[in-house]
């Protein structure tokens, strides 16, 4: 399979997501605890990675397995990291509204870029950096609020540490993905095995968190395994699905592609739901959003264009320069070596 | 002296005169007749251009100057297309809001680049064309009304012959620097005595226009003459010095730079006066204006810097794969041709 099929059905399906979890809102409010809905998605994660694995033991070829604990206990990380990027984001809420929440959230495309550079050690060029820059501008436009809705709070009017929390829940979310590609890409071990790995852990958790809230709550809804699928409906399930299938794909791209390609294609979902939404919700499309999707789309071809496609010049001037510019090649090689 | 030291004196002087013409406003309004400055600002540069050129007869070698009249009937063109474009600009505003029609001038930014490849033949490559398209996008960005001043109307709800006229503006804009950039380059006359030409034409036009606004009023107001400088005040004839030497420095870019360089002056004067009027007239920076001016400076960056230093990647791979990259440009240039 592609990168590319992979990262169009992940912009799809993280689309879908906020559409399908509208949609399975009856009356404005959920009649079902959506603190499930992450546990559920993790099961069946897992559940999907064991049946691949058993697949693969009945192929030709057994699966690569590594089963030393040095390793295992690599694997909670992720979990732990989005543990505390979950209380930091509630923490950053209580000082920003809700839309500087979300523009604040397009950090997370640059610090994803610079920790990738920083722990992964991969190189990217001039061209790439400003592209990442303009995929992160480009989501931010197609979320500047329009017409009726613009609040007249003047930019920067929320306190300091709204902010503060705002950096740090991008730097740990580009942690997570960065280090989740150093997990899956450290050793050719199956993507099955190591996704059941990540998703026990996963499940452990979001399990425990849930266990937990119950009881902060002092049980008084009852306990979490008597009320565990109240209220779900066929659209509450397909939330499920959605959620997990959207994990099953990011942990591909994880290990098979990068950081990049997935910020590529979540960035992507921001201005697919935007899109949809003028068509499901009557959501009046603004200037910003076209402008918004235009700049995206420079930014990906930018990214992922050969650079010589991008900076040749057509090639009528190409044949009479062809020349000159082999010889300035081989002097700037000379300069730099 | 250097191209980027006239572009950025362009860039300030561009913007003083959004600043200028609003601080030469008494009570809202003008105390003198606005359509006199135009004709005035010609006749300054005809004087400073006859200043030069008497400058250069004194020097060693004397300007070179064509004097045939096959030569001199192509300097009013740019005279009237401007006084088409005038025109046209009247009857778009019939049709489109002041704000859609400020938005809609972003176009001449891409249709200036189109004109370049079309008439000039220069050859522009993949990333610089996405570096002009960002840039009218940036502008248009910086442009979008923020808290309050939202209209409601929904995007594209003018009637179509406002856009088309819109269109018809930012060709005849585009053709009119075009033009101007070829009478310029087609030979190597003194740029002074290739100037008196174009702003002789010009300020007969001028002149004519204003005669004739008198006949269409009857000469209600006195004619043009005992009323040329009623009410100018010091900032009234600070606004006639800045215009004309806008014009003086344009023509010196059309000689010895070009209409892209040009485009990014003035785009970059847009920037510049919405942020003059954050410190000046109290208006209320946005989220947007600050989007538009770092994608205007990337959109500038990307232009104007030498495509290997964009592409490459950083010194220590690029060692590594210096062999690669030659196969790789010998195997694409086989293939091309």
């Amino acid at each position: 399979m592609r990168w590319y099929v992979v990262a169009s059905a992940l912009t799809i399906l993280t689309s879908s997501q906020g559409i399908l979890t509208t949609l399975s809102q009856s009356e404005g409010g959920y009649k079902y605890d959506y603190a499930t809905v992450p546990f559920l998605a993790e099961i069946f994660k897992l559940i999907v990675s064991c049946l691949l694995l058993w697949r693969e033991f009945r192929g030709p070829t057994p699966p690569k397995m590594t089963t030393d604990w040095r390793s295992i206990r690599l694997y909670p990380i992720p979990s732990i990291i989005y543990l505390i990027h979950n209380n930091v984001q509630f923490a950053t809420l209580t000082y920003v509204d809700t839309s500087t929440y979300q523009i604040m959230g397009n950090l997370k495309i640059v610090t994803t870029g610079i920790f990738f550079r920083l722990f992964l050690k991969r190189k990217l060029s001039n061209l790439q950096w400003i592209a990442i820059v303009l995929l992160a501008i480009g989501t931010t436009t197609s979320q500047v609020k329009g017409c009726g809705e613009a609040s007249c709070d003047s930019l920067f009017s929320s306190p300091i540490q709204g902010y503060m929390l705002g950096v740090l829940s991008a730097c740990l979310s580009a942690l997570a993905g960065v280090y989740t590609e150093f997990l899956m890409k450290k050793n050719n071990d199956s993507l099955y095995w190591q996704n059941i790995q990540l998703y026990t852990f996963g499940s452990i958790f979001n399990l425990a968190k849930l266990l937990l809230d119950d009881f902060r709550n002092g049980f008084e809804n009852g306990p979490l395994w008597t009320r565990l699928l109240n209220g779900y409906t066929l659209s509450t399930w397909m939330v499920v699905l959605n959620l997990g299938s959207t994990g099953l794909l990011v942990s591909w791209l994880m290990k098979y592609a990068d950081n990049i390609v997935k910020v590529y294609s979540t960035s992507m979902a921001i201005l697919l739901t935007l899109v949809l939404s003028v068509f499901l919700f009557d959501f009046k499309p603004t200037l910003q959003l076209f402008l918004g999707i235009l700049i995206c789309m420079m930014s990906l071809h930018m990214y992922f264009t050969p650079p010589r496609m991008l900076v040749d010049l057509p090639l009528t001037q190409k044949a009479e320069e062809s020349q000159s510019l082999v010889e300035g090649s081989v002097d700037q090689r000379r300069t730099a070596s």
